[in-house]
């Protein structure tokens, strides 16, 4: 199902700001937990956003206009993020996160990309045959994922303090389902 | 447990701009849909969450200075939106959202509430007694929990568009575990 890619901008747009004015400034209290071994901290999150915009979107859909499906996508480092972390306040990663998804989405704007061109497909390491249609509404849908698993991590911060209001607050219930 | 009213005020304030910088002038395409019979639209988050700020929060913090455990909370109406919904177009109720809750945290302020009340007891109709600082500290997650939910009910939106990338997408396999 081809999408608007004009709705998938709209969006992508956004997610800085957005994500800037919940967490510039706020406490460690609430920005430093993860969920647990091998899960991310907020700083994390914003890393991973980055490295996302920097090493797998624009890439993989650079991949599908030049090659196809005869070419896989190159896998994507799930810890990629933490060398882009390193040394970084979470205000200088939220910084870095505005500035490189602006230069993306003017990139994305500068293909101008045509309906049948989303339509073409490349070759996933995992999932097999997508369309750069898909890839490009999985962008902003990816975006919507990391807000839902910051307002989890954020959450989670106030787990005993909620104390009996628990029952009634479904973050708190949210395990991530996996992605 | 009892927690630090500034971590709670300093989340709690950051809110509206957060969910301004995603939503405003979003496209109908994002905001309009609900995830089915008797759950909320994105306009509709933002009416509730401006209905508990007049009628949830600091009414019933209120009710425990005044009344301890003796007069257990009003009951709270989890249509209470609707009325104020009707009409107003998804920037207007965020500008309201804005100005009732800066205006809530100044009357919190005002109280200068000190370590001892924090622990002062009330009675909810549903839960039995609740601290005064478990009833502030909701207030704060309360406002994740919605952040989590308009992020998944954005999400819905882009369920197909995204195809087989959808098994790594946690947000779409969230039911909004009843809260």
């Amino acid at each position: 199902m081809a999408h608007r890619l004009s709705d998938t901008i709209t969006l992508l747009e956004r997610t800085p700001a957005a994500l800037d004015a919940l967490l510039r400034d706020l406490p460690e209290f609430w920005t430093n937990r993860n969920e647990g071994e091998g899960t991310f901290s907020i700083p994390y999150v914003i890393g991973h956003l980055i490295y996302a915009d920097k090493e797998n979107w624009l890439p993989r859909a650079r991949r599908i206009l030049d090659y196809g499906e005869s070419k896989p996508f190159d896998k994507f480092d799930r810890w990629g993020h933490v060398e882009i972390c390193r040394g970084k306040s979470l205000p200088q990663l939220l910084e870095d996160f505005a500035r490189i998804r602006a230069a993306c989405l003017d990139e994305l704007r500068s293909v101008n990309l045509q309906p049948a061109q989303l339509a073409l497909r490349g070759n996933h390491p995992a999932l097999g045959a997508v369309t750069l249609s898909e890839l490009l509404a999985t962008w902003a849908a990816h975006d919507l994922t990391h807000i839902h698993q910051i307002s989890r991590i954020l959450a989670g911060s106030y787990r005993d303090e909620v104390g009996p209001f628990a029952k009634f607050l479904g973050v708190l219930k949210c395990n991530g389902h996996g992605g």
